[in-house]
């Protein structure tokens, strides 16, 4: 299983580490099986598989039995902790290095809350210590949100809040900086100029993974959208199957290839 | 939710169910989303997400959490027992009693063992007859496993012992009979005609459900099919995001649109 120092190793400016979240042991085993050796989780796939609602902080218990389970199957894991399942950073701390206990490789906490509303930089910075002072092994991914949530402003505010959220975090303690969000290639080449750290930002819809790295991003991350590509292939396959048409492709595994998974 | 009764006349031989076979409540919750007023669950999937070997009794906590989280949710579910977690059919049937209590519509159990092998047909039928006993309102659809496993003889023979078991079922008190296995046509048509009860089949590569329709069964399950596809796409996926290309479709639901989902 890949170490936390090999994880880190991973995050290349210019050559990114691209990502893929699971949400559970079998999409997590299969995406080993194909060859990635890490995954992310996305906290939308846990919440939803869950019951519950997204960055909410309802799925803790979650979290860590997830975590649970992959470290035991051997599987390299960085985990979405939302906002950390508490407004206490000491909490929050502890609950990192319960997850760096069992052998997690990074994580990811964010500075909004379930409101979809940016918190006070200085209170996410104090989660942020917290974790990099109890779980000094992990890469720790501050998440900055300006251009997830509905911050107000153009891009270049927005911009101009997550390089100076980034900065605060970094002398917090994180490793990386994560900017979710629909960015311009612009955008995201002024943040990896700015941002004295490996920056993270989502796949993009409209800008390639070789333009991200061209943009020196050094992580892209699948974040929810491996599970809704999964929800959307499943409903149109049922779909086909009830109006009579043949579905799968040959990408789809047989049973024998499921079962002969390591 | 849907009752055990009105689950009942959904198999219509000659216009038949459709029923799609969910893995987690994730998959579940979407697929009721997409209009599917009940689910199967796949023991393929199951067993994967926990860690363990498909067919081989190992996930009787694993399957009833699943019924338990599935019926909490309000979605109707008719649920794989494999062999029934036990050789004790009176072990069977009071599992069979909880699932019933939770309010599952129906379930499944089948007659060949962890090693490919057809059990016997009458240490089949005292598990049928168990849980018929003790969980008189399940859909309770005894599979036959001759298409299944390495049953050895060439199709008519094993279309003589399915409806030999299926009999011997039937008269132990299973309301239905699930032949899995890639069958001919004609094949088909036989158990439909020579099975006195609602014949239920898996999706087929080369069959279509018209087809399967005009052949007169009364269910088409699509097994761990749906599993399958969902694991393949996102390893297509994965793939493609690293190769520079967009991926998603329009079948892909947004964000948005599954936090929307009930």
């Amino acid at each position: 299983m890949l170490t936390p120092g090999a994880f880190r190793a991973l995050h290349r400016p210019g050559d990114p580490l691209v990502l893929p979240n699971a949400w559970d042991l079998a999409s997590a085993r299969w995406l080993r099986a194909a060859g990635h050796s890490v995954v992310g989780t996305t906290s939308l796939g846990v919440a939803y598989a869950a019951g519950r609602t997204d960055g909410a902080g309802e799925t803790r218990r979650e979290t860590l039995d997830l975590a649970r389970r992959l470290t035991a199957a051997g599987i390299a894991v960085t985990v979405d902790l939302e906002a950390g399942f508490s407004d206490d950073p000491d909490e929050v701390g502890d609950f990192a290095a319960e997850l760096a206990d069992l052998g997690v490789v990074g994580g990811n906490i964010e500075d909004s809350d379930a409101e979809g509303r940016l918190v006070d930089p200085g209170s996410a910075a104090r989660k942020v210590a917290a974790i990099a002072s109890s779980a000094p092994g992990l890469y720790l991914n501050a998440r900055t949100d300006p251009f997830w949530v509905d911050a107000g402003g153009g891009a270049p505010d927005r911009a101009d809040a997550a390089v100076e959220r980034a900065i605060a975090y970094l002398e917090a303690g994180a490793t990386g900086l994560f900017v979710p969000g629909i960015l311009e290639l612009e955008v995201v080449a002024r943040l990896t100029r700015d941002i004295p750290a490996p920056v993270n930002v989502l796949v993009q819809d409209r800008i390639t993974v070789p333009e991200l790295a061209a943009a020196g991003v050094a992580r892209v991350s699948t974040g929810s959208l491996l599970f809704r590509i999964a929800l959307g292939a499943i409903d149109a396959a049922a779909r086909g199957i009830r109006d009579g048409r043949h579905v799968g492709d040959p990408g789809t595994p047989s049973y024998a290839e499921v079962v002969g998974t390591a």
